[in-house]
């Protein structure tokens, strides 16, 4: 009995789990598909002409899909070796999130919403479809950025507390223009709204003295957007350069070789 | 007679594909100056002033030039020699695309503005003038943003996730304040608008915790902009250093060896 | 007498500067969290709405706090070694800076925004809390950008003469027409605002000729953005390199060597 | 007699083209001080308010300016060696162009705001101040910016092309709502404002179709924006790298020494 048990535990583990087997296959395509219409309905249902319309469809959908979603987690949670783990995990809380808003939206109003988290279970696209290609390409990104974290941090810091301090100025100089500049939180909205270079046009300076200041401002954002970019692509191209740096030669003691050389490049010896 | 057909069409293959000959340069010179004058006249026309005054004249042009390309298609199909390989060419495609909308437009109204596809004619211009160093340029870029894709392609996708959830929270939190977020798939637009800083204004935050959270979204899209330019700068860098590697290996052919290798870094032989 | 007096401002001196203490870092975090809630008071007291009705809260708090850092500035210039140093040196100014708006808003109205530079005291916090890599990641910045300073000036130059000419072109052309242009210096704003890629819309071109120009403008501001991405880049990338240069030579003590480098550049002495 | 006007000449052609001496460098400081008043003065008169109060005192400091510079002009004329040359070169037009608009004002109207390319002479503060640091900083830049010419010419040739059919659909698409959208060239300058991510808002799309296709023109404006950055630091990176490749070692043949190097860091022979 337990072994039997047993087995059909360690079949499900494999259909849910893995993409080797046809089933395993056919069972993540379905999922991929499920997650995608679900997303697409919330984001429909918020859509006021179409919500009037079809909103009892979008209603049998969605319920549909929780329910299916929340099957899926629990078999996940059966079938996995350690239940725990995979509860507390990075994937185990996203398939949470992507049930539980709809149950609560039973009680509570506008959390519904939240069910668009579900898009975060298509980051599983590329562990599900096998896409070494792109999961190594994403991984040189994340390396990059989390080499370049210390500084962008640093970075970041700096540049919100000039926002703090141009932001008073500018409320100083435009605050009694009529002109938006109402309070300095807004005035700080404004100046990274400029730096940023985004620009919505909502406030904007209308003294002489306030718009050559935003000149100013402007100038220096230009050299301020330099910065994050000169980080991420100094720290990107040393994490390509990296898996070069592994292999040493036994004879003359080279190290910078060729990714997947076979030979020293400098005296021919084989590594 | 067979003989002389072939003559006739050799000659006139070499005047419209060729630009070797006197007669081939003026040939494609009259080319791209009846495409300019075509999208000119097509972009003059839908400025509804001009439109109502020069009409007629617009229209006139229009046939003409349509009933020149036409010949030109069909004689660009007679002279080559595998006319099925040009028809489904690049090049092919887009000669057709410059003809079609217009007899199209006899039969179905508003299609007449696609003949500014036209202008895709003029990517000709690289071949028709023999732009090596043109060229060379072009093609560098090019391979740059083919190796490119993949890092591309994930960093895209991560952001449309990204700009799913964070549109979702925008909603909820603007949701009803009277500022244009009126649906998710708005806010998810206004979240693109931001992130990628170009920002128009249309729809802006007006509440508090609405403009605090823009913030936040524009400080995260500075860091944002810095990865497909890191990425891109980084793949341009190497394929410019491509050209080093001229050395072929004597023994295995291996063609990729790093800069000043003394000896091939896959078999060992002395370069 | 005078010996108990030294240990009194040694100890306080241990606790005000450092933060290798119990004592001094108590004092530290109590010295932040104190800004925190100043420069957070100076924000939500030009919020209208909000000083109307917690205004004597806020004022409080203010003075409080005031009180409280003018203590602690007169105990710095006391404790420290040589107090005109201390005085005039970075985080002395800023430090009389934090304290003195609120005395002059005694008697000069409008000022009190500026306690708001009481924010940049927050940069103490890489200091007080020993971040050390943080500090490090900042060092490579203003190394970087220091090093880019000169070209960054060049640029910074030209992009200002050339904005000059562009504004009075814009002039001349969108002078008449009803869109803002109204005088050269507020073309120029403009000019800033187009380059940038800041773009407010709050002045935009409304003729034809106006719109091409500004799409030439913009496609210019294309490339123009690039350069200064490009210096920071280049500078960061070999700012980031330096740390290679560890070889000291044993003859002429020159440091700043190729890397791997087999002997001096200088002198040719064998490393 | 003709040895006194030789010598004459000589003189002012030292006070004029030269810096090293004390009168030399009164001129020039005296120069750029004019020429800082004259641009100033055209920019606040094209200011209604400011012309109509202050408009006499800004017609005496022009003329006199205008005056001044006439007969700095013709002095350059006659003490330059080869007149031809210089009225010919970069530095002999604009020198021109900074007086004539003012007489040519006194026929035709509008064309006083010229004046401003008075500010163009400002360049010449590089080559006066002999700010040789600088100039060498300047000159990279302009190495670097010609180096990617023929690349960013390429790039703008093919954005232009996008532009022209990506404009075309989306005055398909928007072309009958209210949106501004009201012909092909305003679509095009509307594809412009958004692919540099500048972003008026003056034209903004409103319908669903509209503002889903105008993000796909933002995410893939946001992959372009990265290719200029791209060209101008890679090439500026080769450009600042260009003294190293200048000695050949002649015991080894290493051609990469670091610049200035007295001795080869390979095999120590002296260079």
């Amino acid at each position: 009995m337990k072994q039997s048990n047993q087995n059909w535990k360690k079949r499900l583990h494999e259909i849910i789990y893995e993409a080797d087997t046809p089933a395993g296959k056919l069972f993540d395509v379905v999922l991929l598909i499920l997650i995608l219409i679900s997303v697409l309905v919330v984001m429909l249902e918020s859509v006021e002409t179409l919500q009037s319309v079809y909103g009892s469809y979008f209603s049998i959908i969605e319920w549909g899909i929780t329910i299916l979603f929340t099957i899926e987690y629990i078999l996940r949670v059966v079938t996995v070796k350690s239940p725990l783990k995979y509860i507390f995990s990075w994937y185990g809380i996203i398939d949470l999130i992507a049930t539980l808003p709809k149950y609560i939206g039973l009680f509570v109003t506008r959390t519904e919403a939240l069910l668009v988290l579900r898009s975060l279970r298509l980051l599983r696209v590329f562990t599900i479809l096998k896409l070494a290609r792109y999961v190594g390409a994403s991984n040189d990104l994340i390396k990059a950025i989390k080499a370049s974290k210390a500084k962008i941090g640093v970075f970041i810091f700096a540049v919100l507390i000039l926002s703090m301090v141009l932001g008073t100025i500018m409320y100083i100089i435009e605050g009694n223009a009529d002109s938006g500049f109402t309070s300095i939180p807004r005035s700080i909205y404004w100046i990274i709204v400029t730096m940023t270079t985004v620009g919505y046009g909502d406030i904007a300076p209308v003294t002489a003295l306030g718009q050559f200041f935003a000149s100013l401002v402007m100038i220096m954002g230009y050299g301020i957007i330099a910065v994050p970019t000169g980080i991420v692509s100094s720290e990107y191209t040393s994490v390509k350069k990296e898996p070069i740096n592994t292999q040493v030669c036994n004879n003359c003691n080279e190290t910078r070789h060729q990714y997947k050389a076979n030979f020293c490049h400098n005296c021919g010896e084989h590594l």
